[in-house]
């Protein structure tokens, strides 16, 4: 194996990869990273594979003899990463008998030798089989900062660990929840109506038709990567029997999908309120941050008073033996004066994933659910389990 | 107690003083700050102490009411660092009865009410009494950039732990050892020479003489609050018995000195050298944290060849199972081809408190100590013991 490359590929294909990389592998090879050198494409892929999460990245390189090799994540990482910006060459010589042949990494400023694992004991990535779909990035991206904060971090909750993905015709429904809160956005593939609906914007893609649970924590390699591409850029979704693969341009992602019925949490979101809020979303976060800072493991109530004659929100919070606080802000209030209660924390993640200058909220009796949507026309609802005061 | 001040200053004056603030204290009352409000200076002043290090700063405020509370430090700080920059109004209503009184955080946006301590419990900090000396604040942040990291942090080693300061005439000499290398920096009072000594250029300040060593923890300190001063400004040092005090314009830093024999280190520096090395620092920096990568706690020896007719320097590192790195660089060297070892994180960590562009290296033999010294002129010497290869 012999490649020519430039530092700054090799460094950001490598932190790409890396992340998921188990620090403390069950099997040796699985702390390395898999590079291919692939002569006939010139080009070199890197790939990280936890054997649930696995993330693939290509870059043009000259490659002047094929291979296959792997090296250890986070030496190979760390050495890359200090090298100055110039022409790296990585060379391997393949001989039968060597079990942790050296690779040699070469670069103006000096060489540098790491012992590698051969790659055939690398496992495979699921191969791509199945329906695929293409998405514009910046709806994934947008669905996804809505509503994976609100998947379950509790390993226990299997299905509800994950975020569900709903594709029907032109819209993809996201959802999340964990018990005590819902989000959910839908988004739809083409913002403007009427606009060559007709002559298949899509760009020949079909309608879309999957109905899947992802695991949040691939779905968080995926919005990590998303954060880097350009706004223009699709993403193909293969949903296969048990996997489901994201593949961009440069990177490929894979992983399991989470088995079981999702709940129908569609049927849990209230259609009529008796009271409505409008308050500015900045303004609410900025005094639930200063409140927040007295919470702690056996205090998270944050109470709401609303006074519609004086059009006025006042949030409060009270931690008995260390102090307390309270702070009033302008707010649009229909409805009678009113009092409710919410987890400080949950309230504080839901508000922030909102994007709009103002949010509303809805209401009907102090335990019952409330739902705060954002006033910039986007579908996005907000539903959180009040706490009682 | 009534304080109207600015968030600002407040904000500044907390997150200086809670850093000595501990964690975990041994009696509550020194896990808070002391809040003093004087009515006839119109000033706030706040303290932080841990029965060794103490920091009080303080900054103009409008008292109308004066007093003394104490407040939890981390809460305060938390709650005052997440307000707005406008105007914090600070009450306290003294009531004999009363073990925790309530305070007040009044500003625009909400209020705040924090369970503090009485006052007259907080420790005091030592009374400033004996010699005072007027240091520039450029010539202590100089001296400890150029030895603070030599001093040992394994708290048995005592009197090393800390960095011994002598003060003579117009030179200070800053030294730090922990038995393996020693930094030595000798800084003038004066700059210029033959400009206006006559006249008394140390404004009125006396000649100085001290001779005390100051715990590396406290001079930590002081390097922070150094970082944040304008360049003339002055320090005020002053050596008690058993105490130690730093007093810059608007904040005091106190603590005890080191008891104990300072070593002998002078004696410890040879004069004359078979052979000498001049690198580029920055060069030598770079390639050292490249094969920093290789080492770990049983492998941290990085070996230098010496190959005078090439003029060239070759730093090789060696780390087995893992594989290893080789960079060559320029040098100018003088005597003849030479091989010798060293703990790579000491020589990394004395090359990087040196300021100029080249450094000189002076050898004897592979095991007799080094001396490494800068090429701008400046009183700085870095002794480091050679690792046998």
């Amino acid at each position: 194996m012999k490649i020519i490359c430039s530092q700054g590929q090799l460094k950001n294909s490598l932190s790409l990869v890396s992340r998921v990389v188990p620090s403390r592998p069950t099997h040796p090879i699985l702390g390395n990273v898999l590079i291919v050198a692939d002569k006939r494409k010139n080009e070199v892929t890197v790939t990280g594979f936890d054997l649930t999460v696995g993330i693939r990245s290509s870059f043009p390189a000259g490659v002047e003899e094929g291979g296959v090799i792997t090296l250890p994540a986070k030496l190979l990482n760390e050495v890359v990463s200090r090298l100055p910006e110039e022409e790296i060459v990585i060379t391997y010589e393949e001989k039968e008998e060597e079990e942790n042949p050296v690779v040699g990494i070469h670069c103006l400023s000096g060489r540098f030798q790491l012992r590698g694992m051969k790659g055939d004991e690398y496992p495979d990535l699921p191969v791509v089989e199945g329906n695929g779909f293409s998405l514009p990035g910046e709806v994934l991206k947008e669905g996804l900062k809505g509503c994976l904060f609100a998947a379950s971090s509790d390993e226990t909750k299997q299905i509800l660990t994950g975020v569900h993905m709903k594709g029907e015709g032109d819209t993809i429904e996201f959802a999340a929840t964990d018990g005590h809160r819902l989000a959910v956005v839908r988004e739809k593939l083409v913002e403007e109506e009427g606009e060559g609906e007709e002559e298949g914007i899509y760009g020949g893609e079909k309608s879309l038709e999957f109905d899947i649970t992802i695991p949040a924590r691939l779905l968080r390699e995926l919005e990590r990567i998303l954060s880097g591409i350009k706004e223009e850029e699709r993403v193909e979704l293969y949903v296969a029997e048990t996997e489901v693969v994201f593949r961009l341009k440069e990177v490929l992602l894979t992983g399991r999908k989470l088995e079981g019925l999702y709940p129908e949490y569609n049927r849990l979101i209230p259609h009529s309120f008796e009271k409505t809020m409008v308050v500015e979303r900045r303004r609410i976060i900025d005094s639930l941050e200063r409140l927040e800072v007295f919470s702690d493991q056996k205090n998270s109530l944050v109470r709401f008073k609303l006074n519609p004659p004086k059009r006025e929100l006042t949030v409060i919070m009270e931690a008995g033996e260390i102090g307390g606080g309270k702070e009033s802000m302008t707010a649009e209030i229909s409805g009678e004066e009113f009092e409710i209660g919410f987890n400080i924390k949950y309230l504080l993640e839901g508000l922030k994933a909102f994007s709009s200058h103002e949010v509303k909220f809805h209401f009907n009796g102090p335990v019952q659910p409330v739902v705060v949507t954002p006033l910039d026309g986007r579908s996005m609802i907000y539903l959180i389990m009040p706490v009682q005061i």
